[in-house]
């Protein structure tokens, strides 16, 4: 396989030369810069990268490791993140830790072992301990959607209480007085912030009320089951209103209402939360609370680098993005 | 930071033994196993993985390029060829090609950088020459769902003809006569096998047709247009089946007969094709012909193994899978 001298003797430059034509290109000559490139082609010649992180004692892959890689959400962050890596030429290694914080461990030790340059993380078991010493081993962190409020690691948040409000909002202005939130565990921050803001929007108005029905996750299925239970419910306990903790919920509250024969909106009201693609797509098109989910990949993606390119600095960023109201048939709209 | 020979002092040790001790356990006794790891555990001792890849020459990464992250059926691969890499403590780089042969290249670039162990690709473009060049210069490849009749790679690939059989098969069981087959562009080859199969089923069953609506991609907005277009016919010539040529596509379809006011099945029946999880969780749920998305991962994964494992090995492994078809609702099951 073709070395660095190899390209340099056919190019008739020293070795310096290349390495300064692959490394720092704004040193060399254009016309010295052609001849070398040329060479490259005509030898075959391919960067080692292993070689190069060994002398920078990092690797340029950034890591990730997202909560659940089923769920559209995660993707679309990952993909906002992908796209500002791949401008930089740097590879994403994508973990999904699926909510186990084994398998999350599983991938901090991947990625201590290959000395990355950074780690962005939704961290999902205690895992601070392992970020601080990956920090003081060379690789930047920076927290996405989770663990937000720790000062040490810039991260990027989603104001998930504004979330709550406006989505509770948007139902009592269309006339919704008994509204169920649906979702779980109670113990998931974002959960927790959702339905706290919409218990105060609820309490605010006078004669509406709101009901918890907590799921154990997040998924299609629990949707469907929660509002099973609802609709054995006496008619008049009946909520008019289903506000569901993410899209995956809403598409099994609608699948529910829609084969008890119940029409939506109508009958009962629903909207999600994320505006994932499949909200937009549903049967009655679903109302939901827009994440700005690639957004925050890319904001991710991009303080990460900047924690990478001056890793002394104590300067820490917390930056939060704002929710969106999408209003769709499912409410009306 | 702590080296080997640190260890190994701590340990009471030699290096090769502490080596041994890293890469070939088996080798040194559960006393001196329990020392190292102790020595390990306090002096924070990591794996440098650059220094291994560099003797070794290659980087213990999977590489692997999907055509559509945002597709679920491409994240149930993935997840079947992670679940395999885990176990393996090797990571997986993800790369979504979006369906351009640039992002592809791109990604084929940073693969053949890094000196990656093995790629597995659902290629885009012309790539055939690129990836003999990989695996001249020792990353093994594997190719998934395409391009899978090229002889010199092993592939996992599904039985397409199959699953257009099975699926219209379904339909003429059932009563319907007049279907439309929407999907496309015509040129993508899971749609030519799909739509031959079904083509073919059709012929067999005097007095039953087959439309195709063609269509650009594979959405969800796509199967509503092809759709909408289809109900604007006089009520004699429309269809009543819809075999979409993926579950977006028939989630889409289904949204436009939901939203004209027509049942399904009653009206119009639907079969959808990968069976995502969305397809069950729909407002009407949906049959498909479930691909074994994750299976072809692992077995992906595996056979990429045995190639990594046994690089100068003749054998190549052309595996095919086999579809199921899933009845729900929305073809009256």
């Amino acid at each position: 396989m073709a070395q660095v001298r190899d390209v340099a003797a056919r190019a008739g430059v020293s070795p310096a030369t290349v390495s300064n034509a692959l490394n720092h290109p704004s040193k060399v000559s254009p016309e010295t810069l052609t001849r070398i490139q040329a060479a490259i082609d005509e030898l075959g010649y391919v960067r080692n990268d292993a070689a190069r992180q060994l002398r920078a004692g990092t690797n340029r892959a950034i890591g990730m490791i997202v909560l659940d890689v089923a769920n559209p959400f995660f993707t679309d962050v990952a993909r906002g993140v992908e796209d500002v890596l791949l401008d930089q030429q740097r590879p994403l290694i994508l973990g999904n830790s699926a909510q186990q914080p084994s398998r999350e461990t599983n991938y901090l030790d991947l990625f201590e072992q290959q000395r990355m340059d950074g780690v962005l993380i939704t961290p999902v078991g205690d895992v601070l301990d392992r970020l601080r010493r990956l920090r003081d081993r060379g690789t930047s962190v920076v927290l996405v959607d989770r663990m937000t409020r720790v000062k040490e690691f810039s991260s990027v948040a989603l104001d998930d209480k504004m979330g709550g409000r406006i989505a509770v909002q948007h139902l009592l202005d269309t006339g919704r007085r008994r509204i169920a939130f649906v979702g779980g565990p109670a113990s998931l921050a974002q959960v927790k912030s959702r339905l706290s803001a919409a218990r105060r929007a609820v309490e605010q108005h006078g004669g509406a009320e709101l009901t918890f029905v907590e799921t154990e996750t997040m998924n299609a299925g629990a949707g469907r089951t929660a509002v099973e239970q609802l609709l054995a419910l006496p008619r008049a306990q009946r909520p008019d209103a289903v506000f569901a903790a993410n899209d995956l919920v809403a598409l099994g509250a609608l699948q529910a209402l829609t084969l008890a024969g119940l029409s939506v909106p109508d009958d009962i009201a629903i909207i999600g939360y994320d505006d994932i693609d499949f909200a937009a797509s549903a049967a009655i098109p679903l109302s939901s609370v827009r994440q700005p989910a690639h957004e925050m990949g890319s904001v991710a993606a991009t303080t990460l680098l900047g924690v990478i390119a001056d890793p002394g600095s104590s300067t820490v960023q917390h930056v939060t993005l704002k929710p969106q109201l999408v209003v769709r048939r499912s409410t009306g709209g």
